[in-house]
C-alpha cells in the first residue's frame, strides 16, 4: 500500500460514521470509544470540514445528538445526516403515504407526514418492534398495493451493542423483499444519492472527502463508489469480525480486511489514530 | 396444451400438498376447502397410490393428521411426508445439535433431540415466536459457530389463513442468511431429496408421479425439477395470486399462471376437479 502521505494528500472534509466510531450504542445510550471524544475535539479545531454520516434508525437527530453531547462529543443536529429526516423529503416529493415499521424512538421525525390509507412501506431498525404481527401487517400493506414501495432506512446486517450483535433493518427489509417479490428503496449508507447528500450539506467535493467507518461494506465501499477515499477504524463491530478470522474456518463470511471485493484505503486501530494521521498528511 | 389424456397418461402415484388443496389454515385447524373431502375419498378408492407431501411446520404431523381427520379426511400419519421428522434424520446422521427457532406446536417432534451446546441452527415457520429476541438469538448462534449451519424447514414466502395472508418461514431465513453471509439448507419442498423421499415413501417413479399443489414454486417448479408432473390447483394462496394478476400493475410480482420460470402440466380449479381427469385420464 501507498505511503499515508499519498493515501491522505488533498483531503478537505470527513465524514464520520457515529456508531462503531464515536460509541458503542447499547443500553443507556451506549459508552464512547476510549479515545475518541478527545479525536473528535482535535479535528474539529484543524482546518478540515467535518460531518456526520449514520444509519442510525432507532433515534431522532435529536435525541441521538443529545445522547452524544452528554458522553462529551461536540455535535450538532445541524451536522448529521440520518435516514429518517432524508426518507420525510422523499416522501414529500413522491406524495407517498408510508405505513410504518420503525422503532417508537424515531416517530417523532415523522410527526409531520400522512400515514393514513398507506402507499408505501418504510421501514427502520425497529428492533423489537419487529415482531411477527408488525411485520405480517407490512408485508399485507404491500401485498394490498399494486405498484408496492418499500423504503429501507439502511440495509445494515448488524451493529454491535454493548450487550453483543444485533440484527439491523437489512435483514428484515430482506425478509419483505423476498414474500413480496419486490426490491426495496435504500435510503442510507450505501446507497450513492445519501452520501452525495452528505457531500453536498458539507461542501466539499467527493475526491477531497474521506469516509471513516466501521463497516466494511455500508461504509467503505458505499464511500468508494462514490469517488470518496474511505478508513475503516478496527472499532464497533469490527472488532468483531476479525474474531471471526480467527475462529471462522469453514464458514462463508469473509473478515474485514480480507473482504473480497471492497478493499479500504486504510485499517485504523480507532478514531484517535485516523485523526492523528489526517492531521498529519491531508492538505498536503 | 396436449390434451389432458396425453398429459395424465401412466401417472401411477399422486403427492398431494395439504394446505390450500384439503384446507385452508387458520384459526382453530382451519376449514376444509369445498369438495376436497369427498375428492380424496374416490382418489384413496381408486387403483392409484396416494401420498400426501407438506411443508407444515407450525403443528407436529400427529396433530395435523388429527385436525385433518376431524374434518373427515381419510389421512393417516404414516401417509404424511413432513419436514420436521425428515430434519431429525438429518440431524441424527450428521451428529447435529440444534438450537431450535420454531413453533411450540412442533417441539414434540424434537423431543429425542439433543439441544445442548448447539452447533447449528433449525428454523420452521415459528409465526409468532418470530420475536426479535428469538431472531436475534439464533443470529447470535450462528455468528458464535465456526461453521455455522442453518436448516430451513422450507422456503415458503407466504400462506394463506382464513384470515389473510401470512409471512413463512422463508421470508426469515432470508432475514437470517442476509445478516450472517450464509446460505440455509431447506428441508422440504422444493428440495429434490424431500420430494424424492416421498416418492421412495410411496414407491413410485418420479415419471410414474404427480404433485398436486398451489405453490407455482414450491409445489409446481420443485416436483418438475424432479421427474414428476405437476397441477397448479386454483385454492390456497393461488385465489390471492389471481386478485394480484388483475390489480397489479407496475409491482414485480408474476401472476402463477403467467410465471416467467415454472409452467404446470395444468391448472385446475381444486382438487375435486383434479380427481375427476385423473380418474378419466390416469393409467392410460
Amino acid at each position: 500500500m501507498a505511503a499515508w502521505s499519498e493515501r491522505l494528500a488533498g483531503v478537505r472534509g470527513v465524514l464520520l460514521d457515529i456508531s462503531g466510531v464515536l460509541h458503542d450504542s447499547g443500553e443507556g445510550g451506549g459508552v464512547p470509544i476510549p479515545g475518541s471524544v478527545e479525536a473528535l475535539a482535535r479535528l474539529k479545531r484543524s482546518q478540515l470540514k467535518v460531518r456526520f454520516c449514520t444509519n442510525e434508525s432507532q433515534k431522532s437527530r435529536g435525541d441521538l445528538v443529545g445522547l452524544l453531547r452528554h458522553m462529551g462529543f461536540d455535535i450538532s443536529e445541524g451536522e448529521v445526516t440520518a435516514p429518517a429526516p432524508a426518507t420525510c423529503l422523499i416522501l414529500k416529493e413522491r406524495g407517498l403515504r408510508p405505513h410504518l415499521l420503525i422503532h417508537d424512538g424515531i416517530r417523532s421525525e415523522f410527526a409531520q407526514i400522512d400515514t393514513s390509507n398507506p402507499n408505501c412501506v418504510v421501514i427502520a431498525d425497529a428492533g423489537e418492534s419487529f415482531s411477527y404481527q408488525n411485520m405480517n401487517k407490512a408485508f399485507q400493506v404491500l401485498m394490498e398495493l399494486d405498484n408496492p414501495v418499500l423504503i429501507s432506512l439502511g440495509k445494515g446486517r448488524y451493529y454491535k451493542e454493548t450487550s453483543g450483535l444485533m440484527l439491523d433493518v437489512g435483514a428484515y427489509t430482506k425478509a419483505l423483499e423476498y414474500a413480496c417479490g419486490i426490491k426495496a428503496e435504500v435510503v442510507g449508507k450505501p446507497a450513492p444519492g445519501y452520501f452525495q447528500s452528505a457531500l453536498q450539506e458539507m461542501g466539499v467535493e467527493s475526491h477531497e472527502a474521506i469516509m471513516i467507518g466501521d463497516d466494511i461494506v455500508g461504509d467503505v465501499g458505499g464511500a468508494q463508489r462514490c469517488g470518496m477515499r474511505a478508513l475503516q477504524v478496527r472499532t464497533g463491530k469490527f472488532r468483531f469480525s476479525i474474531y471471526l478470522t480467527l475462529t471462522c474456518v469453514h464458514g462463508m463470511r469473509p473478515s474485514d480486511e480480507h473482504h473480497p471485493e471492497v478493499k479500504a484505503d486504510g485499517y485504523v486501530d480507532n478514531l484517535a489514530e485516523a485523526v492523528d494521521l489526517l492531521l498529519q498528511y491531508a492538505h498536503q
